[in-house]
C-alpha cells in the first residue's frame, strides 16, 4: 500500500466504518433475495468512496452531525445500482474480483435489484426533505442513465470525439462525484459559493478518476484491476487513450485498430502492438495529463476553504486518483 | 366499446389531453435515443389510468390547479420504467400488440431507458417539493422492484399460496395505483383521512385491476389483449385462478398442471383443457369474485366524499375495472 492510500485511510476510519455500518443498517430489503443480491454488489470490497467524499465535503462546511453518514449511503446505493445495471448491459463478468451479480444470479435479478437500490437511494434523499438535495439526487441519475445509454449507442463508432467522451464520462462518473459533494455542501447549508466550489471539486475529481480507470484498462492486468485488461476494447468501448491515437494515426493503422475494436478475441501479441502504439503516439501520457489537469483544477476548487486536516484529506484524494495512473 | 368506457372517456377527455401533452412535455431527453425508445413505450396508445386517478382524485378534494397533470404524469413514467424492465425480465415479446421495446432495440437500451424514466419521475415528484409525495413515489419504486423480484424468484413454484399471490400483485401492481391516489390527495393539501380513503380506493382498485389481468390471461386471445395468452402459464407465474385450482385438484391433476407450468410449449387442446379445469374447479368465478369484493372496497373507501361528478367517475373506473373480466 502506498503511504498516501495508508495517509488517507487513517484519517477516515471513523468516517469508513460509520459508513459501512449504516450501508447494511439502511438496506433492509422486504425479501431475502433482495439483500442477498444487493449484498453481493455492496459488501463486496467496495472503497466507499462517494459516501466518503459526501461526509468529507460535509465536515469541511463545519458539519458535525453524526447522522451525516446515513444521508452518505445513497452515494454508495446509487453507484451499486449503476454497476448492477451497467454490468448487465455490458456483459461484464467480473466485478471487483468476483463474478457479476447477473452471473451468480440471472440478468433480470440484477436489472429489479438496481432498481430497488436506486428507489432507496431516492427514499432516502426524500428522508432529508431538502428539495435541493433530492433534486440534485433526482438528476444524477438521469444523467448517469442518458451517459450509459449515449455510450452504449455509439459502441465501435471511431467518430467519437473527445468532446464526446468527456461528455459521456462526465455523465456517467462525475455527475455522481460531483453530487456527492455538493450535497454535503448542502445538507450543512452551507453558502451558495461553497456549494458550487465542492461540486467543482467533485467534479474534476470524478473526470479525473474516470479518465485513470480507462487508462488501467490498458496498463494493468486482471489481478489488480479485478477485471480482464482490455475489456473496454472488446466491448467496443473507446476511451480517451485509444480516440487520441486514431487521431494520430495514418490510415493503415488506423484500419487495423477498427478491426481490434469490438473483437472479442484480442490476441495478446495484438494487444501488446497496441499498447506500443498509445505510448508511441503518446496517448498514454496526453490521457495521464488531461487527469492531471482535472486533479489540479479539483484542488484549486478547494482553495476558498481554510487550509486543515478536512481540506488536506480531500486534496490527498485527488493525488491519489491520479496515483492510479502512474 | 361499452357504454361505461364511453361515458368515463366523455368525462375525462380534457384531463387525457393534457396529460398526453404534459407526457411528451416533460420527457425532454439529452440524447435521441432515448426520445425514441421512451417514445416508443410511452406513446404506444397506454390508457393514462394511473395519471388519470391522480388527477381525479385532486380534482375529488378541490383542486382546481390546472398544473396538477405536471405531477400525475409521474405516474405514466412509474408504469412505463417498470415495463421496460418488466418485459426484459420476462422475455415479453408483445407489448400493447406492438414488439416490446427490447426487441427492437435491446435489452440493455431498454434497462437504461427505464432507469431514465424512473428517475425523471422521482425529479418530477422531487419539483413537487413535498416531502410525502417524493415519500410516497419512492416508496412505491422500492415495493414494486421487490414485488417483481419476489415473483420472479417464486416462478415455478407450486407452493405459492393466494396470500403470497396478493402480497406480490399489491407490490407490483397496487402500491402505484394507490400511491397515484394518495398523491393527488397529498398535492391538494387534503386532511389526512380523505388521504388515507383515497388510497384505499386505490389499493382496492389495483388489486381488482390484477386479478382482472391475471384472468384475461386464461380468457382472451392474443389480438384482445395486445399480448399471447397463456403467456403467465408459459412463464411459470402462479396466479389466483390457478392457485385456487390446484388446491381443488386432485393428485393427477395436480401433476399435469405443474407439467405445464413453465412449459413453452404448451398446446392449443392442453390450454383448452387447463380453462375447463379452471372454470369445472370454481376458479374463474373464485377470481371474478375476489375481484368484486375489491371493487365493492373501493367504492366503498369513497363513500365519504360528496356525491357529484368527480366521485361518480372514480366509481365508474371501479365497475369498468370489474367488467374486464366479464
Amino acid at each position: 500500500m502506498t503511504d498516501l492510500k495508508q495517509k488517507i485511510l487513517t484519517a477516515v476510519r471513523r468516517d469508513l466504518e460509520a459508513i459501512e455500518s449504516a450501508l447494511a443498517e439502511l438496506l433492509n430489503p422486504h425479501f431475502d433475495l433482495v439483500r442477498q443480491v444487493a449484498g453481493h454488489i455492496l459488501f463486496a470490497g467496495g472503497k466507499r468512496l462517494r459516501p466518503l467524499l459526501m461526509v468529507l465535503c460535509a465536515r469541511l462546511c463545519g458539519n458535525q452531525d453524526p447522522h451525516t453518514v446515513q444521508s452518505a449511503v445513497i452515494f454508495e446505493y446509487l453507484h451499486a445500482a449503476t454497476l448492477l445495471h451497467d454490468d448487465v448491459v455490458d456483459g461484464g463478468e467480473l466485478r471487483r474480483g468476483t463474478d457479476a451479480a447477473h452471473q451468480v444470479w440471472d440478468p433480470p435479478t440484477a436489472v429489479l435489484t438496481g432498481d430497488f437500490l436506486l428507489a432507496r437511494a431516492l427514499g432516502l434523499a426524500a428522508r432529508t426533505g431538502l428539495p435541493e438535495v433530492i433534486d440534485t439526487i433526482a438528476a444524477i441519475t438521469e444523467q448517469m442513465s442518458q451517459g450509459e445509454i449515449e455510450q452504449m449507442a455509439r459502441t465501435g463508432d471511431l467518430s467519437l470525439t473527445e468532446a464526446d467522451y468527456r461528455e459521456v464520462i462526465r455523465c456517467k462518473t462525475a455527475v455522481l462525484f460531483q453530487g456527492a459533494c455538493r450535497t454535503g455542501a448542502l445538507i450543512t447549508r452551507a453558502e451558495p459559493v461553497r456549494v458550487d466550489a465542492l461540486g467543482d471539486y467533485g467534479h474534476h475529481l470524478g473526470m479525473a478518476f474516470q479518465m485513470a480507470d480507462d487508462l488501467l484498462d490498458y496498463t494493468l492486468d486482471a489481478g489488480v484491476l479485478g477485471k480482464k485488461a482490455g475489456a473496454d476494447l472488446r466491448e467496443g468501448k473507446l476511451t480517451l487513450p485509444v480516440i487520441h491515437t486514431l487521431r494520430h494515426s495514418d490510415d493503415g493503422e488506423r484500419r487495423w485498430i477498427s478491426h481490434l475494436i469490438g473483437s472479442q478475441d484480442v490476441a495478446a501479441e495484438a494487444f501488446e502492438r497496441l499498447i506500443a502504439l498509445l505510448t508511441d503516439n503518446g496517448s498514454i501520457a496526453y490521457t495521464r495529463q488531461c487527469a492531471r489537469d482535472h486533479i489540479a483544477l479539483a484542488k484549486g476548487a478547494l482553495s476558498g476553504f481554510d487550509p486543515g486536516p478536512q481540506r488536506g484529506v480531500l486534496s490527498d484524494i485527488a493525488d491519489y486518483a491520479l496515483l492510479r495512473t502512474a
